[in-house]
């Protein structure tokens, strides 16, 4: 029997629109589709294919055994969630060997920061893999700033929140623009980051971008705002424009 | 009379399937559209599109007067391209003003390094103008590789091939993940650069990313090729992996 296909297939930041003719496509099309979640939640993947999926279509969710209830440096964080990508790309694999076609729903672009990578990885070599790439979150986000985010020759420097405050504080006086992504808890600390580089004034907040509650404020207008994990921060770069 | 809007749509990396469902919605219904492209070609925007366009749909080339015979810090530069953006911007916003909606062909993202946001900094004012966001080049050039971008912590650094190479040398050392954009002539300059920072044996070189000419080469098995304006050179992150 021929192998199925896993197709990882990004979605982009969250408005079905734009999503890609051929994501479009697979996703309409698909017989069997996976995606990552939280345990008791839809699905941020998920909700974005609501109402386009066949009536037969059979759902794979993936529910990560942990999010933030054990530090990163913890190395058994490490541990439960190789785990658990082994045990999804087993079960991918099984339906590849099968002759089953998998559509893998990924938010924003798979290669890009993406869960599906880890799948990506432990399946390449055993089963046919083909990745579809996406508009990104951050393009999302930028876009809907409404206004441009570089010219010329700017330098993009794309930082996650996780990382310490003093090289986020570093990185971000030695560039042009400016995205961070991964916020959440770490807001506090990559705000003092932006005031420390002397980019805070400058800075906006994109929450749910390319979705119907999407926000976008002038980070200094935040205040005690809790910001989802998946929102974005953006500094535009100022370079040349004739 | 209701004004028309101008759109900016962006076409992604090249194939008229990585186009979003959005992008090929207004492309399909377009009754008007306008493409920038070097005088004798027929441009690459205009390209991604073809076979797609009504027959009656109107084009509006724009016509770069300059690409690289004047270099970039001589000031007759930025005036010559400068008065060029300023017609480009006044001949869409007359076609506004006629009640005529104008779709924008933008290679890329429009708002990521991308021609258009020349026109719209001119138009936001006095027309409605809408963006439409796309997949980056990028996003089609690291796909291309099979190989993610980004992981976990890592920083990813773009960069333009027209920055200084003592610049490029000091940022590739300084980071985990690089995009390196408008090579062409640069790639000399690039090359140097990375090997001064110790990331030319992982660096790969993209030309025409998602288009049916696509090639993908070890940097160091390029030789003297010289590579198109719009090739992108790639090295991939190797952050956390679990």
């Amino acid at each position: 029997m021929t192998q199925g296909t896993i197709f990882g297939v990004g979605l982009g930041p969250g408005d079905p629109e734009l999503m890609s003719v051929r994501a479009d496509r697979l996703v309409r099309g698909a017989r069997h589709i996976a995606f990552f979640r939280k345990p008791g939640r839809e699905g941020q993947a998920r909700r974005i294919v609501n109402g386009m999926l066949a009536e037969t279509a059979t759902e794979f969710a993936m529910e990560y055994p942990i999010t933030t209830e054990i530090p990163l440096k913890d190395p058994r964080y490490n541990a439960i969630l190789s785990a658990f990508y082994a045990d999804c790309a087993a079960h991918l694999a099984e339906m590849s060997g099968q002759g089953r076609n998998v559509v893998v729903l990924c938010e924003g672009d798979p290669f890009f920061y993406g869960s599906f990578m880890h799948l990506y990885t432990r399946l390449r070599d055993i089963a046919p893999v083909r990745v579809v790439p996406a508009i990104t979150g951050m393009s999302g986000a930028w876009t809907a700033t409404g206004t441009p985010i570089t010219w010329g020759d700017d330098v993009l420097t794309v930082l996650m929140g996780t990382l310490p405050e003093t090289e986020l504080a570093r990185r971000m006086a030695d560039t042009d623009a400016v995205v961070v992504m991964k916020i959440g808890r770490n807001l506090d600390k990559i705000k003092r980051a932006l005031r420390h580089s002397g980019l805070f004034d400058r800075a906006w907040l994109v929450e749910h971008a390319a979705m119907p509650n999407q926000t976008v404020t002038p980070l200094h207008e935040t205040e005690d705002r809790v910001a989802p994990y998946f929102s974005i921060i953006v500094v535009h770069g100022q370079g040349r424009r004739p």
